[in-house]
């Protein structure tokens, strides 16, 4: 496709301002859990689409408002970019190599707190449509961009605003915030996504901590009511314990397991990198480790805090404790349904003192693996990577692609710039150039091939 | 005994100056825990007690120093006072009406950390020794001070210190570091305490923190290992699961039952002060919850730690988690034995990859309530409190006294300025002056009797 040479020549060429582009963005705080620079970064992704010729409006939500903006092209179809301006929390800092809001380039990667989920897609589909642009002073389709700030916080307000916006938002295809290569360099196409219900567990025994040495004979302890309720939702079997919860999981089709197959082995470098001395459920690698990996429900501990937790001993007896939990889901489990059971089975347990505040959902949604447009994303992929993009029936994690496959009906394509030590949500997230530069030649592939 | 008007009086007048003395002592930080003032601390006590014409040895162990304080008396008895100049961690900072190191006055209360455990003792009993000094120019018997400053630290060199030392602290009976008065203002005392066995339970599953959508499905869980190890230590019945356990356990006598059947109930009292909406074990008070409350061992979670804990949502899987444990020992349990019966158990429950760090122990001990030290302790009370001291037969609290009864063969009696809202180990501790003044009457007569 030598078509294509102007284009990489223009990127190759101007990708030092696009990273100091990006490095403006990572700069802006934007931590949706702690409620710190979400209008600020909106603005600032504001600016960005303006700069290039987009009508952006910023339109307000009952939580973070979300950036839409819209520019004309040569042709009548529509391209459809979902991205979002928030990050994770940047905690634990100490862990941090450079302060996770001062972008920091070391050895071809550049490291900061959202540089990678998902600020650098943002940069980087920017800037192919400035080599887009530089080229032929237009765009070869209608580009839509839907970028909010409530991803990591679970989206919880995107659901109605997409269905309160569907004609704004209408467009024939989507590309997905993400997307990378795999340990063996390869493009992986992510055909879904895992639907996500994470609540804090919480209970409060006494009004206030006592001296260990009155209470621990006579007085309920919330950090063991906290404990004992815990351990009825998930056994060391793994098995998920809540009445119904499987019900609605449908396994993997023959398909799936062929396409997963197909992938390379996973196991010694999840071990490495990870430091998994052993996989649980007596798993060892092969396919069997892919298919639990993505079609297996999860019930996730985030987090958990009670008492004393300083340095050396502290002999209270705590009044509060509570723990941050996730469940993963699969088609056609939804949020709805396992807060209920999940209710209903702390009660029956004895633990109606648990409290549940539910801090988000989304339902799991895939897109069909042979739709044309998935199939122009795979195959624009092999100029770019060498490679086709390989792909994958569903990823682990979970997003808010339920109401662009089933509200406005769209494929769902991802392409990114990821990589397995990119360290999303973890202390020194960062993305390697070379990566960031193939994404945005992939992206003016995609675009023109598409609008043909 | 009008013999005591003339103490008395002295005591009532020069109470602002020894509030004042208090009120440096307790603006000195000394945080075991956090290594925070100790050394400062031990000599601000020094000064203190040579400005009484003690001969004072700041002596070291491996952790804080022990100040040990001799001043000879009229006759050859010696009196031998334990105390500890060491406090809780102040934390949680943000619940303190005023700041945990300014103490401050407010309706006949003295707050700050440590006012009441146990600094504001050390202080009343010398101002004992003034009122004494003050009418006779000298001691009716020897005095000796030994204050630590590893209370709050489970005393971990006390043990050894005692064994070294035995000739330097030879006495004929020693008043403990505490006491006080119950709900109905009948002073209390306490004639054994509950041993301790003070652990961390540590896991560490991965070598980094993972985003939940990847690892949850097919990486170990720190936060799950943990919270499945802990719900083998004790069921929701409250029966410790260790094998063993409740071997060494002796049964209360029947006096003891006695002496706790005599006790005002107290279930109300704590319904009411610590916001309890049911006692554990289908306890509802009388003499049964007395008996639960200091006769039986216990496994309490003191702190949970593990992944996220801040706002919000956070979508990780830790890669460690760690709980704060204490067993509270009962005659004639050890911590040795709890520590190797608790690694047997977690290893055959499967938890070979929990940690397990020993912060501190100290075996429970008892002193006969019929030795004839206890009776003038208990009958000079009723001079100062309008009723003799109530005799229970141990208190559901640890500390070192084991080589003090055992070790040094002596009757240790407890009597103290504490009352039920003194609110030690927690924030805004506090003590009433009226009570206070009576602890410092109290001392005059039982050193004055002693010494007869």
């Amino acid at each position: 496709m030598n078509e294509y040479h102007g284009y990489d020549t223009y990127l190759e060429q101007n990708l030092d301002s696009s990273i100091r582009e990006l490095s403006q963005l990572v700069a802006q705080p934007s931590v949706g859990a702690q409620d710190w620079g979400l209008k600020e970064c909106a603005t600032l992704v504001g600016q960005m689409l303006e700069k290039r010729g987009f009508a952006v409006r910023v339109l307000s939500t009952e939580g973070a408002p979300v950036v839409f903006a819209e520019r004309k092209g040569k042709n009548d179809k529509t391209l459809l970019f979902y991205n979002h301006y928030d990050v994770q929390p940047p905690e634990p800092l100490e862990l941090w190599e450079s302060p996770p809001f001062e972008p920091d380039l070391r050895d071809g990667k550049l490291y900061g707190r959202g540089v990678s989920d998902d600020k650098g897609h943002i940069a980087a589909r920017l800037f192919a449509l400035d080599a887009l642009l530089d080229s032929e002073g237009e765009l070869p389709c209608n580009i839509k961009f839907v970028i909010e700030g409530e991803e990591e916080t679970a989206s919880v307000h995107l659901h109605q605003f997409v269905l309160e916006n569907k004609a704004l938002l209408a467009a024939d295809a989507c590309v997905w915030e993400f997307g990378g290569v795999n340990e063996e360099e390869i493009p992986i196409q992510y055909l879904g996504l895992r639907g996500i219900c994470y609540v804090e567990l919480s209970v409060e025994s006494l009004s206030t901590d006592v001296h260990s040495g009155l209470g621990g004979s006579i007085f309920p302890n919330a950090a063991w009511r906290l404990t004992w309720a815990l351990s009825t939702l998930k056994g060391q079997d793994e098995r998920i314990r809540i009445p119904g919860f499987y019900d609605n999981v449908r396994p993997p089709s023959e398909l799936d397991r062929e396409l997963l197959a197909a992938l390379p082995d996973i196991a010694q470098e999840y071990k490495s990198r990870y430091g998994v001395k052993e996989f649980i459920k007596g798993l060892t690698g092969g396919t069997e480790l892919k298919v639990e990996e993505i079609f297996s429900p999860t019930c996730t501990i985030c987090g958990l805090t009670s008492g004393y937790q300083g340095a050396g001993p502290k002999t209270v007896q705590p009044a509060r404790a509570s723990a941050k939990v996730d469940f993963r889901l699969i088609p056609d489990q939804t949020p709805a349904e396992v807060l209920e059971k999940l209710r209903t089975h702390l009660d029956a347990e004895g633990f109606s003192d648990v409290q549940i505040e539910f801090l988000g959902g989304e339902p799991p949604a895939r897109t069909d693996p042979d739709a044309p447009f998935i199939n122009i994303v795979v195959d624009t992929a092999r100029d770019v990577y060498g490679v086709p993009m390989q792909k994958v029936p569903m990823t682990g994690g979970s997003g808010p692609n339920y109401p662009f496959v089933h509200d406005l009906g769209l494929p769902v394509a991802t392409a990114g710039l990821g990589y397995p030590d990119s360290r999303v949500h973890a202390p020194n997230e960062n993305i390697r150039l070379d990566l960031y530069l193939k994404h945005a030649k992939h992206m003016v592939r995609v675009i023109r091939e598409f609008a043909k």
